[in-house]
């Protein structure tokens, strides 16, 4: 196993031009409830959305040289997604790695640990998700992985695998199942649009979606 | 003890409506420092507020068949009230229901759970007061109650009760005290606002507020 | 030892004008990654900053008469920094003593324990930072002190010294240090500033930083 | 409303006796799933059990007078159940008051806050369940009730409610149906010497309880 | 993709045999530091030790059907490794399931969600790994599977994996890594047991280890 | 200031035993209620008691090259104290540097991080306090500091303070009030001794301690 990957496959700018329409819960919900990280994985600040391609880092706590290495590794379009082992007491991520990223192409970081200069970073209007916030700085001292699979908010997570983020949090989708994904979700939210119509005009989703029949098992008693 | 109940006495809109100018801190301490849900169940957004007249929900974690009944027993100027056990990982809320909930004239939620899509939800302009954000979606499967009393952030909700939410949190105040709070709250408030006219004029807290005597009993040593 | 001191030494107001312009986070790298608040300790809305000089509070858990008699004791450049025991459940500072700190020239709150009237006070514009957001209030019965060092989110704060808070939480200076930690964090600032040119002209942070030959030695497999 | 109520009904020491027998998630599931105080509140030593009648009180944080008040109105059989709104960084309960307690005859201390010396308290045998430990000591200067019905772990208590507990937490269970949750539980225990005969003998699970058919009706595909 | 696989392949007994003898935080650094759940997954008495083949459940949190199923599949040498979603307040495994275990030779339980019945389990000695303790009893309404890769403790466990507890908490080895692992592992152990006996000798583990070297290029200042 | 200070004044052994009689409560009362670590900091097993020294260490969280060399600095009757930054997710101490801490002399391990191999450390009788258990490895990269004053669990240590622990936790002494705080806890350890006299004699501690007089300011209301 190579602790340094810096090639691997990468969707489409156009596929995920398609996916960034798409709201992380529609999404989880079309790959059968899967893919959704822990939700203490949140966004910066309320209204951050992201789409991207994963590449994948492993730091140490408290240590982000392999972020910078990442950072010059990275291409237009890519998503950061980084275990630091759920450590929030150091800033892994700041101003200036983010103005790095930014020439890089770079949409956004996802970490399990914490990050700082927020406000500049929120200026110059890059997604962040995170498990925190601290001032705290980093060694540049212990090694790690890029490009390799990871786990983060309970999700394994893959080079160029599809992340979607928006205020509800973060979702990853393998790169191989991306069209079958956004396919369902299309349908999805074509039928969620039409139920809500139908709701509009009157009816009540217990009957619309069938959940009557469902209660009515349970056998419960009204008065 | 039935499982569902179907009607119950609610507060009138008169009485919602001069609710609806009270801050939750001042109604909290009015009925002698009861009726606050724990700290965790916080506003979706910073400035959300909510009054209306308590729906109370008991579902199972990662269940929300309840909702979509609650929803279809709901009238004009309710909140539901939900308990899930605390359970944070399922948005036990999303869009769908929201434009349910909205077309039946229910004002809000406040949950120990988790919701989902939340930039929708903002958007349509509905309160929600919930202990975590999460994607996940839920089964449809296992019973639970409705306007049954419940106990939620520590506070036991009976149904009809007068719930009012501001940033600070959620305040709940039993339906029988309602005027009783009221009156008391008003005169608090009056009372408050004299004392910041004095403020502003110069005075000091510990005078106008009578806590130099105390202070003076506590028998501290000053420099 | 006495529990309430009612004079010790500030900084200039000059010097607090000049920490003004500084980001926390530059603070704390510069004065030795010391002076950092743990990160539970969080702006009460986006976008809070603050800057002035340490008074200094312990409290009981939900007992706030020694912030009145703070209050009553500060100077124009304050910022109050106080201990509750971490206490969360209770609003120990609301919207009257807001209401009178602002007459007085406090420049903000700085609490490991509960806030509220969260909406009032931010629309008085007065900086909050907080571990919680609690409506209960508070007794005002048992003693502590002012003016003495506390230790508060793992930092020791003496009276006197220079906070400064943004987004990313609060840091803390020893008044003695403060022109040696200011002349270091301009240093950095325009350091960074010029680093941030050179990303933006095409180098890489690996090379700018001097990355890259601590990278070669942890000896790592690239593919 | 009164504070401090100095008498209420109890239980006998017969039924208390019949109690002591049964396990805290029998009685749990007997009273249809209610009454189990939420899992933070644990025993402070492994295989610390618990059974008597609810004596109810409500401290401040950090203040234990309103204990010392409920040890000299107690009587034998009676389990203080205390709220302390859940904070930890105090010891509300120590060996002094613990050797009064067992002059009284109380049988246990049930608590949401913090308890100290935890090794004397051990040696004396004197069973305590609490949400932590501190040795941090406590005012004695703000008031509180006794007798009240309180909210602790997520349940309502009132005086005189049956108190069970063993390394799995704490069940209460109220008087008036204590009867009928007895007669419930023994039944409940019987069945389940049964069923674990049945399991010894080679029977399944699925079968016995009848679980089979449900899975059935999941529809999951198996390979 | 089938929820309930019935059979995968497994660790011989002679395998687990010769891994019992092992430490977790041995065998995690034999394995290059992968493999370690999280560490809130902890034994439920001090002195817990387990060793088996995965056998692997998600369950809906608060649902323990899918338990019974997997108890009906399982092959003596077994240990469950249960993900619950995190959820703790219900009890997944209790009295009655634990003998039917036992009975089929399945060794323990490792889970993310709770358990309950501590007391009778602890007698019958039947090794628990948890988040939680919970009376609360569970529905048996909702799907799961049993058998496919799951993530638990951030780590992704598939069935036929070996896992190895003691009080440090349970590592996971793949089943095709054990061989290399498990020599790695005893090289390991051996060279420890010189390490420790140079030090008895009088030896520095400055020296042995040669963190001299290391710490000299730290470059700290000393008095 | 120097990263590394080798030699620093230590309390003598004869004070040592005089304060291992000790409990930490009442030497933590004894000297005005400061000194006790957070209550998160908890004995690795019941029943864990220490006494000795404080050798200060400061480690970057999930390094413990520091922790090597402080133990080749340590002398007989010391106990390292270490913050870790709070990180719970690394065992920074293991059986191998116990061993090699035994033959100094060394006391036990007081630390705001994790620790590993727990049976064996338990089996050699080497007292440990921590925030948690992993068996996850560590670097030996990152400097830190030894000897220096650090803040741990809320406290500020210095080496050379005396650091006494049981059950309820760890508290810590400044070395130069070391006498004073003795003579007032055997001062006040007799006086509780008879006031557990009186109680067992059938006074309440109402009485005894004078809280009925400030039980009745309170005012409060009784049936």
């Amino acid at each position: 196993m190579k602790d340094v990957i810096r090639n691997h496959p990468r969707p489409s700018a156009e596929l995920l031009e398609r996916f960034s329409d798409q709201q992380p819960a529609t999404l989880h919900e079309s790959m059968g409830k899967r893919g959704a990280l822990a939700n203490d994985i949140r966004p910066a600040w309320f209204g951050t959305c992201v789409c991207g391609s994963a590449l994948t880092v492993h730091c140490r706590p408290g240590d982000n040289i392999m972020l910078h290495k990442a950072v010059s590794l990275a291409q237009p379009g890519d998503v950061l997604v980084v275990s630091a082992d759920g450590f929030t007491e150091a800033g892994m991520w700041g101003e200036i790695i983010t103005v790095a990223a930014i020439e890089k192409g770079i949409r956004g970081i996802v970490t399990d640990g914490g990050v700082r200069d927020t406000m500049p970073i929120y200026k110059l209007g890059f997604p962040m998700y995170a498990r925190g916030f601290s001032m705290k700085g980093t060694t540049k001292a212990t090694g790690g992985t890029i490009n390799q699979p990871i786990v983060i908010g309970g999700v394994q997570v893959k080079p160029g695998d599809i992340v979607v983020g928006d205020n509800d949090g973060v979702v990853v989708m393998p790169l191989e199942e991306a069209e079958t994904i956004l396919a369902a979700a299309i349908a999805r939210e074509q039928n969620e649009a039409s139920v809500m119509d139908r709701i509009r005009a009157g009816e009540s989703t217990m009957d619309i979606l069938g959940f009557q029949a469902t209660y009515d098992r349970l056998g419960l008693s009204e008065d």
